[in-house]
């Protein structure tokens, strides 16, 4: 946690704050502050700035607050992703928000297990805790959107081609002739398949829509390594 | 596993092996293979292609291989990595041996845990056992190299200087002025500090040693985050 992150329910008065639990926790076992100390903090969707400790007991630490910094830039990438292995997800929820990626759709794959579905993780509570994980380590507070579409054929079809507008869209899809651009630093649509890839029918569904599909080279990377390796040769101008 | 990776005790002829154990765990429970079925596989340090499977018991696979096809080319990287915490070592490994990083310093820093040296993933077998699995999941079969230093001064006085020659040497250090070089795809060296960072005077201590200074913009990413993002970021063609 290289910043607190903020919420509405958090705030006792427009420049004071009251912390409980995990972050609570945080600031007093891992920071170990103290009464007077300044802490890094930001308010979700809103400025960044200091917090310095008014009083801390073993329930809860008040912070007066200073906020006047401006959180780093987004990166204008929209990430489509086949619903991981639930273990994997919640790395990949926290280091998509880590970095800067903004709007999230989780999409349905014939290679997809409907298990995956299923997990707890995507509840809205638990999306947001491993995303504010994600914007707490990068000193981030534009929270991303998470969008979730379990149907391929009506997402591809009916909505795909609208989000793609304006956007250079691409399928990460290995074995494909065309390597993966770099520096593009122009706003981007990048679909991963899950393991195993997309289908090829799925890939001539995502070309129809207007993605274009390229290769990162001759490795078969996981696609937690997938998603920072591809958004840092995408966007070097950005991270 | 995209690939099986063989060792010498796997061989009973020069073109036969028997799979036992994991590997057997996953030819049969995952790939679901029967008799008459290719598999791809590759010797450990030597040739990529495809084993036949010959027999198939509860206890044991055996194939006729045929190796043709030369490996990914590695990445021209030293990676020079603070001691990481435990639970993420391994993850860190198997994530460099993917990205096809054949030469890993594990060396010693002041935010460094001692406790984190006193993991049983640094014995060699389990060394081994997570540098396969990297391997495995990238189709590659050059096994990684790893060296241990568990005091920094000696190491950095003593070693670096010959390990930095020939090589543009940089250190992973947020908040310095000057970004991170992109495009390189030349023989590098690369220190990423623990959480944290290394302290003023390791980076001056390193500096000195002959890497530079480089940032990667304003977030703060984990280490399992760094490496594959800079990995990305210097050799964009190679991967």
């Amino acid at each position: 946690m290289n910043l607190a992150l903020l919420f509405d329910e958090d705030f006792v008065a427009p420049d004071r704050v009251v912390l409980r639990g995990r972050r609570l926790e945080h600031i007093k076992s891992i920071l170990g502050a103290a009464i007077g100390d300044r802490l890094p903090v930001g308010r979700v969707n809103g400025l960044m700035g200091l917090g310095e400790v008014i009083s801390l007991t073993n329930s809860e630490a008040e912070l007066i607050i200073k906020l006047d910094q401006q959180p780093p830039r987004p990166l204008p990438l929209t990430l489509i992703l086949a619903m991981p292995r639930p273990k994997m997800f919640r790395r990949i929820l926290q280091t998509s928000a880590t970095l800067g990626i903004k709007d999230i759709w989780l999409i349905n794959s014939y290679k997809v297990e409907k298990s995956f579905w299923q997990t707890p993780w995507l509840s809205d509570d638990n999306l947001r805790e491993n995303l504010t994980l994600g914007l707490e380590q990068a000193k981030d507070t534009a929270m991303p959107r998470v969008h979730i579409r379990k149907l391929f054929k009506p997402f591809v079809e009916d909505e795909l081609p609208a989000l793609l507008e304006d956007k250079e869209a691409l399928v990460a899809h290995p074995g494909t002739p065309t390597p993966c651009p770099t520096h593009l630093n122009r706003p981007a649509a990048l679909c991963i398949g899950p393991e195993g890839g997309f289908t090829p029918y799925e890939v001539g569904k995502l070309e129809e829509a207007g993605c274009q599909s390229v290769h990162l080279g001759p490795r078969i990377l996981r696609v937690e390594t997938a998603v920072p390796v591809l958004t840092s040769r995408l966007f070097n101008a950005c991270l």
